[in-house]
Formats: structure tokens, C-alpha cells, sequence
């Protein structure tokens, strides 16, 4: 259970980067994401990995009667506490790979770019339809398998593209070879797990979950205007999004 | 509605590369297919894009009590007559997007290497759906997107893959660009439809048909000692399997 946002270096940098306007959560990954959300009004809402508590406080100007936002970080966790408080919102210091421990039933569980950090994805899933009622759904987004196939070379940035006669070409290996992908990503050593998408999409199947829409990641004109390189968004998807009801 | 098997240099080398036996067809494509398909006994199957009916033949000798074959190619079907032939069996001349003209249903619709010639997806689909009864299945192949998703130039064979530092880059480019895409394969001006995976499966959604499970091709040891070159598929894979229920 790898708990890197409690590294202050990490913490500090991700912070700052997701404080800037222009950044690929807030002009790629969040309205799509939201675009698969229904009001949550009268709702049960379950967030895992809720980071400093952004979705959370969204599902609470909803309407949903109760939020439980989990995450392994305790700076996280004091960050949702301190900017993204309610009466209605419950944060819960916790990894993901323990969400078994808490009992009780939502109507949705939702989960923004954390999957990926999860290595065994069965057992997440099997957890995650326990606590749905019937008719529940999951929602979520990950990095997407296109873009964490490859095998880094050990802690070290590296182009995954190049231009070649005006042809691009990407970083794609192993996409069939599920596994740790260990990066360099403001820190040395972070762990992630890529699944191509077939296995992610047969396991919430396998423990019940219907698929209801998959959306890869794009970038529209406006958002190429404000960020050019978001133009390679549409060549290779960084985002993948699943909603899925319990059947 | 293109129609390549009729040319007889392309159908020439076609069948001249189908009847070596080490083909990406008899080693990948067909034992994953293959692995998707229940028994077909007692029921009907339809099989759209047939070719030389092995597949219409195959439904055959699992006894099914009636077997459609349907392929735009004349050359095509007059080789299935030849060679894959039986009183349950039925093959007839016609393209993919007159399919709604059948007037008749079944339990089975099959698709293998096919689906990426037709343009509109959503209509296919939906006419498929038509022509299944509730409950029945529709389990096709077709090209990956990862591998259809670059625009190539003009009629001309080139590298998807170079190595750089030990390091494979793949010519991945325009994946969320769905659209014909005009390549060089056998003779010049083959027309492929590229579409991403999210569209892909919302379209089935969209259309009734539940998935339950999808699979993109890998080469395991043995392939690959058979044909080295296929360890790449686990890189990229070549295919993509889809196996759905019509609700």
C-alpha cells in the first residue's frame, strides 16, 4: 500500500500543480468525469482515494444525504477537513485496499485517477460491489492502459513520443503484460499498476457489474487553445472512465 | 460498401497467405475466437462477413440446425460452396449493410476480421440487434484499434514500430480520430474504419447488447516459438474480441 502524498516533497509539488488553472485534472479529467455524473441528490456517496475532498464537496451541494471520502494520505485528509468540510461529508484516513472494514451500503461509489495505484484490482472490485446496493454504481477514472503499458527505465523521464517523418510515434510496450510500473513522477519509485482494458473491464463484469459507458480521454478545441500539447490527448488518451451499475 | 475479394489479385494472395499455416489468422485470431464460442447445437447462427465458410462449417459440425453465411464477395461464396458446404448451411451474396433485408432470426450472430469495412457502426449494429433474438449473442473479431488508429500515407507499406535505446515506439497517432483510413494491404486503396474502444462498446450499449467479455489479442510461448515476430502482439495487440448479449 504505497501512500505517497504523505511524501511532503510529492504532496508540495502535486498541490502546486493542481492549483494551477490550466492542468490536465481541471480541463480533461474533471468534466469528463462529471459529465457521467447524475445529480446526487438523496444519494449515498461513497469516494475513494478523495484526495483533498473536491468530488466530496460536489456530491454535498448536490444533495446527497451522506459522503464518506477515503484516502491513505493524512495530509490529504487534513487538506479535505480544512477546504471541503460538511455535516454531511465523513473523511476516513484509510488505503483502498481496506475499504472491506467499513459497513455499511452506498448508492454510488466514485473514484477519480486512483485505481491505477491499486495492485490487486479483483479484490478492489469485489470490495467496491459489497458496499453498493442493487442498482448501485460505480464511477471512475484512471490513467488510461494505452499510456501505462510501457516499462520505464528506472526513475527517469523519458519522451514518450517522437516525430519521425512527420509520423508520431509512441512509448507502447508490453500493453498485454499486466503489472507494476514503477515511475518518476515528482519523486522517485512511484508505483503503478497497469491492466490493459480488457481486464479491467472483464473483472467488473465478473463481480457483477453492467457496463454502462466507457470514455476515453479527448481534447477539444478549446482546451487546445488554452494548452496546445493537450492535442496529443486525441492521438493517445491519458484518461479512462467507466460507469458501471450493480446488477 | 467495398468489396476487395473480388479483385483477383488481392483474393489470390489472400487465400495464398490463408492456406500457410502459420498466419496470424490460424495462430492468434481463430483459437481466441474460438475460445469465445460455446457449443452451437440446436441453434441458428448467422455469420456475417463468412469468407470461405470454416466458421458456417464449424457451427455445422457442433450441430446447428441452421447456418447462414453472408459475405459481399462472389469469389468468396463460391469457394465456401466449394469447400465448406452443407444442407444446414446457407450462403449468401451480399454486403454487411444490407443485412436488415433478412427477414428471419437467430441465436448467433458471428463476425470474424469484418466489422472495421463497414462505416456506420451504429447501423450494423442495430441491425444486428434486429436480428437476434433476446437473450442471443453476438461475438465478433475485428482489427485493434490501438493498431488502425494512425493515418497512413498514401498506399504505402511503412514501419508502425522502430526501437529506440532498446525502447519500442509503436505509430499510434489519431486514436480518438474515428474514420476511414485508406492502407496499402495486398493492392492499393484497402478501406478500414477506425473507431476507439469506448465507441466500440457504447455503441453495443446503445444498441441492447450487454457485454460480457472482451479479449484483445497475445501470443503465447508456443506462438511464438512457432512465428517469433507475434511477441509483439503483447505489445500491441493486433484484435480485438467482443462477446455481448442482446437484453
Amino acid at each position: 500500500m504505497q501512500n505517497i502524498y504523505d511524501n511532503n516533497k510529492f504532496f508540495n509539488e502535486y498541490i502546486e500543480m493542481r492549483n494551477k488553472d490550466i492542468n490536465a485534472n481541471n480541463l480533461i479529467e474533471k468534466p469528463i468525469f462529471l459529465s457521467l455524473l447524475p445529480c446526487l441528490k438523496d444519494k449515498k456517496v461513497l469516494d475513494l482515494g478523495c484526495g483533498y475532498g473536491d468530488l466530496c464537496k460536489l456530491a454535498d451541494t448536490d444533495g446527497a444525504t451522506k459522503i464518506v471520502g477515503v484516502d491513505i494520505s493524512k495530509n490529504m485528509i487534513d487538506l479535505a477537513i480544512k477546504t471541503n468540510s460538511s455535516n454531511k461529508i465523513k473523511y476516513i484516513i484509510k488505503p483502498m485496499e481496506k475499504i472491506n472494514e467499513i459497513n455499511e451500503k452506498f448508492d454510488f461509489v466514485l473514484s477519480s485517477l486512483a485505481f491505477h495505484y491499486v495492485e490487486n484490482f479483483d479484490k478492489l472490485i469485489k470490495d467496491i460491489a459489497k458496499l453498493l446496493h442493487k442498482d448501485g454504481y460505480l464511477i471512475f477514472s484512471q490513467e488510461h492502459p494505452v499510456a501505462t503499458a510501457f516499462i520505464p527505465p528506472k526513475n527517469k523521464n523519458i519522451d514518450t513520443k517522437v516525430d519521425i517523418e512527420n509520423k508520431r510515434y509512441y512509448l507502447l510496450s508490453d500493453y498485454n503484460n499486466n503489472g507494476i510500473r514503477t515511475v518518476h513522477w515528482n519523486i522517485d519509485g512511484v508505483k503503478k499498476y497497469h491492466r490493459n482494458i480488457s481486464t479491467i473491464i472483464n473483472t467488473l463484469i465478473d463481480n457483477g457489474l453492467q457496463i454502462e459507458k466507457v470514455i476515453e480521454s479527448y481534447a477539444d478545441d478549446e482546451t487546445i487553445k488554452l494548452e496546445p500539447k493537450y492535442k496529443y490527448q486525441n492521438d493517445r488518451p491519458y484518461f479512462l472512465f467507466i460507469k458501471a451499475k450493480l446488477l
